[in-house]
């Protein structure tokens, strides 16, 4: 597996590549809803491409930029046992170098639930893979539906600029206990983690809610606060049921719909989603 | 040579070549800057491709946008003269379908001189840029020197956002009396048109002062303003002497320049420039 942190070197690499190539951005810390990415891209594509930047464009002031979890050696040992062709593990600086000031405002979908709360999140998203599209030039990318809405925002971006790459979703890869897998999970005590598959509880409850016929998207938001405020190292920031495109609230599910909510555990915020349809 | 309407049709032509694309967009109308822009793309490309479509996002609400001279026939004939391939004539709700809300926002550059005067200019310049890029795939794209401030925004996207083209300047084309080709010349009329020469006289007077050894970008800036308000038919919007790379206003020339300056004749605005090397 070939290893790069100069973006001039990599590009001289790829640009020597014939057929289509599959890319697996990720910011690190990799876990198993990474290397399930990475393995869904090696089946598709002749190429596979992962990055591992910690952007940061897409942290807010107030945010865990500085102390988000890294560990570059083993990110490297998990991406070549998963097949992986090459890793590009750019520097901040030659991502953003000086007088760097181009932005891709996504509108509509970027501003409700981890818009809404974290300002300028989804501009920093948008722009960094705009950029690593420019780079890696994949036929297709692959994205995990745990970040149900950040997949939303980059589906809008391809679109609406008319880029060049199919965006594949991956469903969620979880822990044994139904807890998602998450980077930042390695944040929370062991009681904490024990609380935290509250959020899967609370999904699976409104899951099954839906199937028996719930259709009242305020019952099914009631329902998993209830079932959230019940653990005590718990407190929710959002749960909604919306539209599973636009990300619209809505009052009656009709079509595909997606229940999404992040949750303080103790100063750790979590985020899980399902799809209703 | 191939006209296409339809995005998605061209595309599928697109990807049926090999070898470079040499991409010429314009917004129609088409003068002898444009065949310039077509003759150099097909003296440098295997394929040659050109879009005319006026676009609307980067109309002010108080703009030409509505009257914007437009000749489609016209236009097909030159580029089948100058040896294009193909032509894409986009429809606006196929560019900016409903629910398109995706913006490429470049800063600094964009702040200044046109962009202070049209806000949002640019934003809908560099958006629907991207979007051409993206169907097109071209390997060059070819910009007017006549715009300069787009071409420095064009330039900045590109290298902001790892664009893969290469953005190639290619030199204003004049009319026998030094009048810079401009779609809008057909708004003036016969005294009008006339007048409209003092953009030139002002920028060659100011280029052999810098000739001549002055430095001061303000004394350049006087005498332009003193030579276009002595024209009875002309009034200065705005008057630059700026880096050449960053749009600043300078004090003294010290590396590349830019003379640019927009003119009121009549109620048509026109803009023109030199560079000072």
């Amino acid at each position: 597996m070939k290893v790069f942190d100069d973006i001039v070197r990599f590009k001289d690499w790829r640009h020597k590549l014939s057929g289509p190539v599959g890319f697996v951005p990720t910011m690190g810390y990799l876990h198993e809803g990474h290397t399930a990415l990475a393995r869904r891209a090696r089946s598709e594509n002749r190429h596979v491409v992962a990055s591992v930047f910690v952007n940061p464009t897409q942290f807010g002031p107030q945010e865990d930029l500085a102390r988000y979890p890294r560990d570059p050696e083993r990110d490297k040992a998990l991406l070549k046992e998963a097949k992986v062709d090459a890793v590009l593990m750019p520097e901040a600086w030659d991502m953003y170098p000086e007088g760097f000031d181009t932005w891709i405002e996504v509108g509509g979908v970027t501003q409700r639930l981890e818009g809404a709360l974290r300002p300028g999140h989804f501009r920093g998203v948008a722009t960094v893979v705009a950029k690593l599209f420019g780079i890696v030039e994949p036929a297709r990318a692959y994205f995990g539906q745990k970040d149900a809405q950040q997949l939303a925002v980059i589906r809008k971006m391809v679109a609406d600029l008319n880029m060049n790459v199919e965006i594949v979703p991956v469903p969620t890869v979880r822990e044994y206990d139904g807890l998602a897998m998450s980077s930042r999970n390695v944040y929370l005590d062991p009681e904490e983690r024990e609380a935290a598959v509250v959020l899967y509880k609370a999904l699976i409850t409104a899951l099954k809610r839906y199937e028996k016929g719930e259709r009242r998207a305020g019952a099914l938001r009631d329902e998993i606060t209830r079932i959230i405020e019940g653990e005590p190292r718990a407190s929710t920031d959002y749960v909604s049921v919306a539209d599973a495109r636009t990300l619209e609230e809505i009052e009656e599910i009709e079509g595909p719909a997606l229940v999404s909510l992040a949750v303080l555990i103790g100063r750790t915020r979590l985020i899980d989603n399902m799809t209703l349809e």
